[in-house]
């Protein structure tokens, strides 16, 4: 289960298995989507696959999942989503409503992003070979002249912006599947962020990195960043915005926030001189009302993400080698 | 299983579930991918996920489907095709070592076909949830001012040409999965059609329809002609390629080969003034030497395929209802 979790080991898969099978210049960017030229368009691509259990959850479904997280990575290369494509894998015996349901919630999530679906596909597999539906989407947006937004930009005095509270996708998904109650209901704040994105660009057209935490958590991100730029990353561990739910979860539970999967949050990586007008862009944005200042990159230990405690101590951020919550996306 | 199964449940499924929910004019096309205006360039849109069993068969595997199925639709429409993703979707406990073989056979394929694997993604899933390895591609393509090739662009009196043999990827699944020997082996004719497009658009700019004859295989793919267009289509049995072996092992299976899933195979609807060079165009390249003229479109039986058989008869000629061989692609 480890190779699918966003962590080392699906790091090892890319890098040993499919990187060198595939070849080309595009893959190697391992940004969360491809920026090509096509016709003297500048368009970015991307691709997910969705198998997310339970397929309804407090706040979102799959179908949520399969728009958002496209378009989402879509929008971390600066992109504005604008097509989408939808496989859907159904397991013989799949109640049909669910499905409609599921392609009903995915059609309400496309129009709220502003993206259309214009092209799919289903296959149908025997019973025991599925888990009631997997659903991939594919898709593609238009990338502005002059942006150039991608891990391996980011620089030694960046200032790191999270846009809000980490962690909480992940509990929503975790809580319903095992069943269990924290006393408040945790729902996902699974969401799209090509506008928060288009209006970070607006006031801060030289944004350098940009990265949805999703499977491995801030905790993946901030460490595929670094070892992208080579770069050393340092996060006041205070300021790390976790709403108290999904602490107090995660404190019953055994996780670390820090590496439980998001869906609606970004991480930017800005140059100083621009933090501020990047925090008040964020900010002004309903989907970054609470997006905070937690760090910033250095020269010091390149590839390596550390923690500042509250204490005054400090610690390293790994990389997760597996995965805390399989099957959260 | 039939839903799947690129027939008339599958039809109804995308007519009643999948079209209401997603809405916008693209997915109206139904053509094997969506053509799309993005930064002032035409591209072609399309997506497939491959389920094919066994993962290895005579003359290709699910990284050879994968590859050439979703090249093919872009094809479909005229587009060149350009960049592939490529999302993985991995039963726990694969082994590692056929997945690398399926890595390096879709990298095969892609250099074959000229394009570029450029973004992916991989999910594992639990021992039993899946079927050893799921693989979705989709990919993205430019069409060339002037091409307009969809579906409702068949006229009566077009000439409906097929550019080889059809039945033979189908039956060379079909062969392996259930341990048959029919004498001889029948390998897989798998292949991209990119090429074979280049030329023939290159000769007849305005061909008319394209389609590849997958899931349903021949029939099925005139069938969803005739409807679109709402033309009728008459088919000269006599005149429609089926090797003896496939011919032979479609009478012991109890299968008619027009029904069969191809991969590598193409029908075009063609303008009768341009009938004589679309057929040279497509013979002079080594993946169209055995194509044939097969019908024509007439207004007659709008929207229904009818065959004249040997003895100078007439049959109906059915959209298949559910599917004759599932998982085949």
């Amino acid at each position: 289960m480890g190779h699918g979790g966003g962590g080392m080991l699906s790091a090892e898969l890319v890098r040993d298995v499919f990187a060198p099978a595939f070849g080309g210049e595009h893959l190697a960017q391992l940004g969360d989507s491809a920026v090509l030229d096509l016709g003297g368009a500048r368009i970015a691509f991307s691709t997910d696959t969705y198998v997310v259990r339970p397929l309804f959850f407090p706040g979102g479904s799959i179908g949520d999942l399969a728009v958002n997280g496209t378009v989402n990575d879509l929008a971390m290369s600066g992109a504005v989503p604008a097509y989408l494509s939808c496989g859907f894998v159904l397991e013989e015996g799949v109640d049909l409503d669910t499905v409609a349901r599921i392609a009903e919630a995915l059609g309400a999530a496309a129009r709220r992003a502003g993206v259309e679906v214009v092209t799919g596909d289903t296959k149908v597999v025997e019973s025991g070979h599925g888990d009631g539906v997997y659903v991939n989407t594919s898709g593609v947006g238009l990338v502005a002249p002059g942006v150039d937004i991608r891990p391996q930009r980011a620089r030694p005095g960046d200032v790191v912006i999270v846009s809000g509270p980490v962690g909480v996708h992940g509990i929503a998904v975790m809580s319903v599947r095992e069943g269990l109650e924290f006393g408040v209901e945790i729902s996902s704040d699974c969401a799209p962020l090509g506008d928060l994105v288009r209006v970070l660009l607006a006031a801060v057209p030289d944004v350098h990195v940009l990265r949805d935490p999703t499977r491995g958590g801030l905790a993946a991100a901030l460490n595929e960043i670094a070892a992208a730029a080579g770069v050393g990353v340092t996060v006041e561990e205070r300021a790390v915005p976790v709403p108290a739910e999904v602490a107090n979860a995660c404190a019953i539970l055994g996780l670390d926030p820090w590496y439980v999967a998001n869906e609606g949050k970004l991480v930017a990586f800005v140059p100083p001189e621009h933090a501020d007008a990047a925090l008040a862009a964020l900010r002004a944005h309903p989907l970054g009302a609470q997006a905070a200042v937690i760090g910033a990159c250095t020269d010091q230990h390149p590839g390596m993400v550390v923690a500042r405690t509250g204490l005054g101590g400090t610690r390293v951020v790994d990389l997760p080698l597996g995965e805390q919550l399989p099957r959260i996306c």
